[in-house]
């Protein structure tokens, strides 16, 4: 940030005063703007046996494969956005069983959250960021075309749960090791 | 937003080509500025059979009881931001157990995210935004005045499953009803 959104003056990286951390200040107007973390919704589409998935039209990662997943918007819930962003990426209506999974990826400021769900009918169809989407059975799954680690780890622990024959919430923090 | 943090220009509320919904856009810098809901991050401190409470020193519900937590920052985990809120805001190191309620609430952009956690030792002390720190058994617990409803429904989530012998995360929207 270089310019104060509310008046428009040049914005200064300080400490306020009772904080701790560095913030972007308007020494103009004394407003402070906080930046924090975006949470980033997301399914696994489940049809019988198959899960639902969409190869990406969209940088980043275009041509690789995802869960339907994105930017959790202002007024909804976290499941709503999962839900959403379901019908957005994957033309598919999707009902929600439970927050499966959350990722943490603290270097870029982003939180997965991911539920499982289940289509309510086998109907899907690509949406203006998907190339194609389509059902993929576990030994279908194109492991090496995956898009992003979290949706990878994702269908990992749906898979390994499934066979278990019980599903248990995750959490997993994915920390980039420092550059050498 | 009235400015464009980036150049400083006046922005304007438009959709974005491809998108469907309004933003804050600058038509001189082509930037798009996104708001999304921001997490907070707070703890059940357990010690023994009781729960570990502050009283707020600072607006908004200055003087309520609260469980420790705030608002994620960037470069943190949502586990770690709880236990740094709690050393901050109770002067208690604890250690998380496991991610034991969400809440929403969409209509001010807010998801809490509260971990059960216990405190390595009964020691605590109370930070520059509480009034004051104690632990208090179920009996005790001040339940008309705490601060948020966030906080009495984890509060009467844990002892419930507690008394059960068993916790199972819960997710719970708040919806506040629309006035008439």
């Amino acid at each position: 940030m270089k310019y104060c959104p509310q008046c428009g003056e040049e914005t200064q990286r300080s400490i306020p005063e009772g904080d701790n951390r560095q913030r972007d200040v308007c020494a103009s107007c004394d407003s402070i703007h906080y930046q924090n973390p975006r949470i980033i919704a997301g399914c696994i589409p489940v049809w019988q046996d198959k899960v639902l998935l969409c190869k990406r039209a969209i940088s980043p990662r275009k041509g690789y494969w995802t869960l339907p997943a994105g930017f959790m918007e202002l007024e909804e819930t976290v499941e709503q956005a999962a839900i959403r962003e379901t019908l957005e990426e994957a033309g598919a209506v999707v009902e929600a069983e439970e927050l499966y999974a959350l990722f943490n990826i603290p270097q870029i400021g982003q939180v997965y959250m991911i539920y499982r769900t289940t289509l309510l009918k086998p109907e899907f169809a690509s949406g203006v960021e998907s190339l194609e989407t389509r059902l993929f059975s576990e030994a279908e799954i194109p492991w090496d075309e995956m898009a992003f680690p979290a949706m990878r780890l994702s269908l990992e622990y749906f898979f390994k749960d499934r066979a278990d024959g019980s599903f248990s919430f995750r959490s997993t923090d994915l920390i980039r090791p420092a550059l050498p």
